[in-house]
C-alpha cells in the first residue's frame, strides 16, 4: 500500500515557496535541528479536579515527529490512559505557528532497515494508541499540521483549529511523491467522507484553517488566544456523557477501521521499509535535506 | 454490541433541565401513563385514489414504543404492505409537541428476560419493516422525536419536519449512559454520513429542527401546520416514478444494512436482553423513573 | 441486479415535458440519427508539450453512447493510455448544449442477445477504463449529461460543468422505469455520499447545474465559454502532483469499487440481456422509440 517517489520537480516547487516568504513549516517531511539534551519533547498537565490532561507538544522548531518523540508520546498516552482519574486529553503545541510538521525525515535518511522499521512502528503506535483511546481526545490545532500532523489531529475526537488563514492542515503526502498508507486514507475517508478525501489526497492539498472547517477536516474555528481554552469548555460537554456509553459507542465508530491495520501492521512496516531504503528514495531524500539546509542558510 | 450503564448525574442533569422549564419529553425513554383501554394506539387511512396512507400514532402523552404499541404498528405496517392498493406511507403523530418520544421505559423495568427479548425483536421488526419497505414511506415529523422516535423517522424514504427550534431530534441514548446498537448506527450513517454520526453518537445529541436540518438528519423543513400537507405533495412526486424501479433501487441501497441485523438477529436480543436484566441498570431504571414520576408531581 | 420496467405513465410524462417546450435531451436513453457514415465520433488532440489530450466526443444530435460510439471510445482511451506522453485527459462535447444523452436505445431494441450483451460488455469497459485511468482525467461538462452521460463524468478524477440552470446531470434511470447498476450506484455514493445518492437513485433525479454543485456532484461552475479553459488549468494543478503518488493514491481510493464489477462482469452482462430482452420491456421500448420519433416530427 505504501510507496513513494521522491521527484526532483516537487523538490524544486517547495524551494519556489519559500523564496516566495511563506510561513515555511516544511511540509510533509520536517527536518529538526538535532537536539542532544535529554529535554521532554512533551509535558503533560493533569488537572485532577476536572480529570482533564493537557499534552504540550515543546519539540522546537517544528515539533517533528521523530521516533524519540513519537516514543515520548506514546508513553504519556498510555500512563494517561492507564490513569482512572484522567477522562480526557487536550493536545496541543507550545510553538509558535506550528502544531506538529509531521514525520521527521532524519529518521528515514540513512537509517538501517531495521531502524526504519522501529521507527514506522512508532508511527502506526501513534494512531492506534490515539484513535482507540478511550478518553476524550480534542485537538487544540493553534498552528499548521501538515501530514503527520494532521493525521495525529483526525486521530482525536474533535478539532479545534486557530481561525488564522497562514495556518494549514492536511495529508500533503502525494505532493512530496509519497503517498499515504491506507490508514491515514480510512482516517480521513471516516472525518470528511469520500469524496473529499480523495481530492484531497490525489491533490495532497492543505487546507486553510477556513477551508477546513468547510470540508469538516476541522471541529470549530476560534481566534488564536482561545484555542486551549475552548478546548478546556468544550472538553466538559464531552465529559458530562456517561464515559462507558461515550467510550462503547466510539469503539463501535472505529473498531473496524483499527482492526485493519492491527492485521496488517507487519506489511505494513514490510512495505514502508521496502521502500524507504530503496537509493532511488535515499538520493531524492538527501536532495530534500539539501535543499532545506540551504532555505534555512 | 448494546451496553448500557444509566449514570445517577445524568438523570439528575435531567431533572435540573425540566425545573428550568424546557418542552420536556423524557428523552429516550419514556414513561407512559398506564392505559388498560384496548382503544387502538394506531390510526390508519388509505385514499385509495391516491394510494396513500396516512398512520396516525395516537397514543398519549408521547407515543411511547411499547410492545403493544410496536405490535400495533407492525400488524398495520404488513397489511398496508400486502395491500397492493397501498403504495405510500406516511407517518406522523396526532398528539401536539411530540412524533414520539422512544423506546418505552417500563418495557424494559422489572420484566422477565423472555418479556425483555419479546419487546426488543419487536423493536428490530419495526425497523426492519420499515427500512425495507417496498412503499414510498415519508415521515411528518410533526414534534420532537429523540431516540427510538428518530430510529423510526430515519427508517422512512424522506423526513418533513416541522419548523420550531423547540423541536429536536437525535440518537440521544448516550446521554443516558446507554449505547445505540449496531444497526441504530448504521442507519444513521447511511443518512447523515460516518462523522455527523460519529459526532452525533458519542455524544448523544438532540439537534432542534433547524440544525438537524443542516446535517442531514431531516429533508425540509416546513411551518407546523403544513406538515402533513407537504408530505403529500412530495408523496406524489414519489408515486410518479414506477413502483418497481425504485423498490429495486431501495432494495440495493438498503439490503447490506439490513442482511446485517438479520444476520445477527439473535445475538443482538441476547446482548439487550442480558444487559437491561442487570441488577446494576435495573436500579438505574428505577432511579430515573422516581424522578420522572416527581417531575410530574 | 439490473432490472426495468418501462411504464406507459413515465413515456407520457416525458412526452408531456417536451411540449411545454423544456430543452429536450432525451433523458436516459437516447435515440440517434442512424448515420452510416464511418466519420470518427470522437477526435483526440494530444499537446504532446503539455502532456495532456483532448477528446471530443462528435456524435450528433446528442451523443449517444451505441456500440460503435463505446468502441472509438474505449480505442482512443486505451491508445492514450498507453501513450507514455499522454498524462491527463479532458473530455468534452462537439455538440451544443449536450455533453452525452446516454445510452443508445437502438442497442437494446430488437437486438440479439449476443449482440445486447456485446453492447453491455462495452458500457462496462468504458467504465472500467476511465474510473480506473492513470491519467489525470477531467470531465469538461459543456451541456446536459444525464445517465451514461454522468456515468462517464463521474468517472473521471474533476467535473467543471457549464453554469446554465437550462443544463443538467443525473443518473435517471429510474424515472424511465429501469434501475442504475450496482456500479452506477456505487461511483455516485464515491461521489456524493450514501445519503444523496439514495435520494437521487430511488427518484431518478435530474440535477440542473447549480443543484448538481450543490450536492457535490460536479466540483465547479465557469461560464459556457470558459469550461474547456478552466479544465486545461485545472489540468496543470493536477499535473503538477507526481504521477505515480497520484496514481496509486487514486488506486488506492478506486479499486474496491472496480474490482467489484470485475468479479461479477458475467453475471452484470447476464442480467442486463435477461432483463432487456424480456417481451414486455420491448414492447415498451417500442412505445419509447415511437413517442420520440413523433416529437421530432
Amino acid at each position: 500500500m505504501l510507496n513513494t517517489i521522491m521527484s526532483p520537480s516537487v523538490l524544486s516547487q517547495l524551494s519556489i515557496h519559500s523564496r516566495h516568504g511563506r510561513v515555511c513549516v516544511s511540509p510533509c517531511f520536517s527536518l529538526q535541528q538535532r537536539n542532544n539534551s535529554t529535554s521532554p519533547k512533551i509535558k503533560v498537565d493533569l488537572d485532577s479536579s476536572t480529570g482533564v490532561a493537557v499534552l504540550r507538544m515543546q519539540s522546537p522548531p517544528v515539533n517533528s515527529l521523530s521516533l524519540d518523540f513519537l516514543t515520548e508520546f506514546c508513553i504519556n498516552l498510555e500512563k494517561l490512559e492507564m490513569d482512572r482519574s484522567c477522562r480526557g486529553l487536550i493536545i496541543t503545541s507550545t510553538l509558535s505557528k506550528v502544531f506538529s510538521a509531521g514525520l521527521d525525515i532524519m529518521e528515514m535518511y540513512g537509517k538501517s532497515p531495521e531502524r526504519c522499521g522501529e521507527f514506522w512502528k512508532a508511527v502506526q503506535e501513534m494512531w492506534l494508541k490515539l484513535y482507540g483511546s478511550n478518553m476524550a481526545t480534542i485537538a487544540a490545532i493553534n498552528g499548521s499540521s501538515p501530514a503527520g500532523g494532521c493525521l495525529m489531529s483526525i486521530g482525536c475526537d474533535y478539532r479545534i483549529m486557530a481561525d488564522n488563514p497562514r495556518y494549514s492542515i492536511g495529508l500533503n503526502e502525494t505532493q512530496l511523491g509519497i503517498v499515504a498508507p491506507f490508514w491515514f486514507k480510512d482516517t480521513l475517508v471516516n472525518t470528511v467522507g469520500n469524496r473529499a478525501a480523495e481530492l484531497s489526497l490525489e491533490l495532497g492539498l492543505l487546507y486553510s484553517a477556513p477551508d477546513a472547517l468547510k470540508i469538516g477536516l476541522v471541529d470549530q474555528l476560534v481566534p488564536e488566544d482561545q484555542v486551549l481554552s475552548t478546548a478546556q469548555d468544550t472538553m466538559s460537554k464531552w465529559l458530562a456523557v456517561p464515559d462507558h456509553a461515550r467510550q462503547i459507542t466510539k469503539s463501535m465508530m472505529r473498531k473496524q477501521t483499527i482492526d485493519k491495520l492491527l492485521s496488517n501492521r507487519e506489511a505494513d512496516i514490510t512495505n514502508f521499509v521496502s521502500f524507504i531504503t530503496k537509493d532511488s528514495i535515499q538520493r531524492s531524500l538527501r536532495m530534500y535535506l539539501e535543499m532545506l539546509k540551504s532555505r534555512k542558510a
